[in-house]
């Protein structure tokens, strides 16, 4: 309790033995071209950051796991040092060690050593898969968190990949009057019909823009008081800001090209609020608990399985877009689930 | 557009034929102590403000709203002229005019006028019940909001009476994890399960304080990151505070002593935040918004009908506690309903 | 308060003698170009928003001020009734009457009728002048308020005209530690250094904008956790949303052109927030507090006067640049002030 | 970057040569009474939080000072691994380390180790002295910052001891616009008056409680938008709540008794809104910042200094209730000051 001299410790970790990965679009990012964003790969690079797998060794002081136990993993250890850290704001710290973001490995291994409390135990009836899937559904209720969504909101989806879609079944979840999802193709528009999209709108390349703003407000029956743009194109995130109503909120969740040009003006005047997201924060929790408590069922998202062997077939599915979301098994499947599929 | 004259205007108003009216426990207390908190009845006052009509006749500049509309009537208009209305906090204004406080009277009566813009127009497959529910409704989601329920919460419902009840069913609207209900009576936690609540706690007065704290905790599985007092009671509110998570929200809801004795130390220096509430502000169109979408079902909540001439009745009813909610019927029941129960 | 009788009303209005009118930008873009944002001139229309005033004559229902009261008068009348309205943003009502926005007429004339809640009595120390720059103020504080300013905080402002030099003022009121000042004119920057900047940074067109971002946070000592744009410049905008602190906030000011090429992502994805203001909204009365209280002293600001006759040289003034703020007397200069200059 | 093992690391820690350490009220209840609120003292316990030190040896991976640097020293070291620590509300960590809250001891002694990054560097012009009141100091930042204080607030202080001096000076550097503050001592009051108390209001036993609300409202010419009892003592309290304009805050920052009889429904029926504080949390930056900009002169609260070999007679003298604020020096004082006295 009172010494003067410097002491090592070991820091709280476990070594998990890895079940399921699924695919993110940074991952074919990374495979494809070297680089997501700003990060750059410099040297060769193990995938993987959407994960769950099964605690196989404690470290020093773990109190809050056992050996067997089922986890969904945060792929995102920060420093605990900085101010980011201590405001509650760790996923901005400068120094966070983050799965598959060069230069950190991900987990698309057999064995992963973790910090043992970005590990989350799954509860019996949760799936592996599900487990793994926190990870994109924390993305979306980070976004919806930043956008304030609460009851009564209409609020407008651009884009009906696997992001938009989670962040319609978030919305909804958090009490999300109407939701109305866009995209680009008819088939993920009834694909978010069949989740519970409220409305859908087919939106194409020649599409007039007032035009566009015109129909989401008469689809919608409202402007939107929160609007999140999931896709990255440039008219997606013009309409993400000229159709939101005055004063609500606009969240970039898609991240696009690093120049765009946009009615800035048009929006802000009107103050829409204009917000970014990255990753997540403090939101694993509370995604574990929606699909644990029923609110989300993330399970129709996963359209196809792959076994670790089979990792380049499943990058290459997942690089054509066939379906929404691409599992990888390190496990065999439904091994680790004491409820079966 | 430019004058130096001063000329009389009209205010946007509408007559309103009057079709459902629910008894509210303030109603019960001016009945039968001639107060209620602060308020004080010093001449004849007509009672009822938990209402829902059907428009008469439309006033000047009305545009909102047309002969034969079917509305739910928020009962308080503000004077829209002071710092309260200004700021957004309209409940809060000293000249607001409410229904059945005195001195102004209610509307338990068969024509009404009331300002157009606290009129909310229902859509069809909404119930003339469900238009004058949305009252009470609106005090509890007032409550959620002013406790910041959000997704991922864990909720402590303190009474197990008809806003209790709608409590719970907003908060888990609100994306809230669990929520646990207490009450003194056990068919009344019986009614809350099959309502929806996810624990149920039966208190009573020889109860331990700390083994209180102690079963809600075990039961939630949680300390409760929002706990609501709806029952008024000294135990209750004292629960309240000590049983919500450090760094939480205690909202109290029901009207209790005006003196207490409290635990405040134990709950303040856990930064624990105790919040009140008075009625509702801005919160009838989510309310609508809620039943007309489906998140939120108070039909069941009414559990007794009379005619406008069996008034007396309805009231010694919901004196002796029988029920819920007790509903008063200006008009036949389900006359002005399209879709029929 | 019972009356099934639709009555006309008189609005609480007051008469003003006026006295001073300020010159803003907006009034320049009018008379030159007869348009200013959205906002198109398309009868003639008297100018002057930026006002203070002498009541002259009482409507009805006036409680609040007296026949000799002298007003600083906030231009923008909204309509009570909209959602806007009733959730504390008035300012976003679509059916406010604003002096000077087409097609309402200003108050740059010797008599001109306002509602009486919209005037805000001064302090006998507090000059008309004072309670003209009121409005200035109030954009400066309704932007401090919406960036969140608060104790601690540096601050970046870019642009040393009128409002970025009450931007600062109102930063360094609200407890901000440190606010560096841009312009791309030294004698502006000299001129803000006088009114208290911690320091100040000439900026060129041939900066680069690495570089830029780099001098910021040196001569800040930090990054900016609120920077505020005051130009509407194109290079500035960047600047602002690049130099901002990750997690903080970047308020666009100025208004711009309708299309920006802007990096978005490079701010976004740091959940750097955008956001833009319209007007202000229940800031009047703080902007009067912290005049009247001496925490902000905007006197400084005014180097030209002149007298209503010579309105088209005042504008001319203004038009050239010369200067920071033009005030015009409708009346002789402190001709109503008890407390003389 | 990728390993299974476990391996154990050095925290960032400095070793301190202790130069100030003032005395709080807190340390008086402790070696009075061995408690503080729910702390009590089983064992024999160095007292001291209140302090500054000069770096004496740095332990691993300390980047941010080196050894001679001067520095406050927030003394309580969270567990950074918990759900408080990760939402930015580390001084609720039930884990935290704290000086001189038992069972740890404190650093009123010559030399201390301590987690550096709770550590923060002085400039030159900022004495020992001004680095040992940054305790206390961050107090009253956090209280101002639960409580909401920004521009134009009117705030009502309750208790002129060092604390409730402290709540003055930080809401006026936050923009308040007028501070009225209360004590039993017309001493305190003067000193207060001295200060910057816009006004001050003498309060006995005997005082009529509606009279006392109403003398409060008449002094600040408003009710008060933030109300902070600093005095713990029931008619405080009460008066906190009472007082406090409907829909404000009510900040409790004095310990007072563990029950109290209070009017909680006529406070929260206004939505006054009831918080209470413990500690800080990321505010010792902040008061940092406000006491080396200048924004804050802290200095006139030290009316007494001690040796560390005078201990005792110090403790003794706060006992007495002489003064506002008593200094240990553990060194000469001004010895470590590069800008003297």
């Amino acid at each position: 309790m009172f010494s003067l001299m410097f002491f090592p410790v070991y820091f709280p970790e476990v070594l998990l033995r890895m079940d399921c990965v699924g695919i993110c679009g940074s991952d074919v990012h990374y495979w494809q071209s070297g680089a997501c964003g700003p990060f750059l790969v410099k040297e060769p690079m193990i995938m993987g950051h959407e994960a769950s797998g099964v605690v196989a060794k404690l470290g020093a002081k773990v109190k809050s796991l056992k050996v067997g136990d089922r986890v969904a993993i945060e792929p995102g250890v920060p420093c605990r040092y900085c101010e980011f850290c201590k405001t509650g704001r760790y996923h901005l710290c400068p120094d966070i060690i983050f799965c598959a973001t060069p230069p950190c490995h991900g987990n698309l291994v057999r064995y992963y050593k973790h910090a043992a409390d970005f590990c989350y135990k799954l509860p019996d009836h949760v799936s592996m898969e599900e487990g793994a899937l926190l990870e994109p559904l924390s993305v979306a209720v980070h976004a919806c968190r930043r956008g304030g969504v609460t009851a009564g909101d209409n609020v407008l989806v651009l884009g009906a990949g696997p992001i938009g879609l989670l962040l319609m079944l978030t919305a909804k979840a958090m009490g999300a009057n109407k939701v109305l999802i866009t995209d680009i193709l008819e088939s993920r528009l009834e694909f978010a019909k069949k989740l519970g999209a409220d409305s859908t709108l087919l939106v194409c390349r020649e599409d007039n823009e007032a035009g566009l703003v015109a129909r989401v407000h008469a689809l919608l029956g409202a402007h939107p008081d929160v609007s999140f743009d999931a896709s990255g194109a440039n008219a997606s995130v013009r309409l993400c800001l000229l159709a939101t109503k005055s004063g609500g909120v606009a969240v970039l969740v898609g991240m696009g090209a690093p120049e765009q040009t946009v009615p800035l003006a048009a929006a802000l005047t009107r103050e829409v609020d204009v917000r970014g997201i990255f990753r997540y924060v403090n939101e694993y929790p509370i995604a574990l608990n929606m699909v644990a408590n029923g609110h989300i069922n993330v399970k129709p998202l996963v359209t196809h399985h792959f076994d670790i062997e089979q990792t380049l077939e499943a990058y290459e599915t997942m690089l054509r877009g066939d379906g929404i979301k691409v599992m990888i098994h390190v496990q065999p499947r439904d091994a680790n689930n004491p409820v079966k599929f």
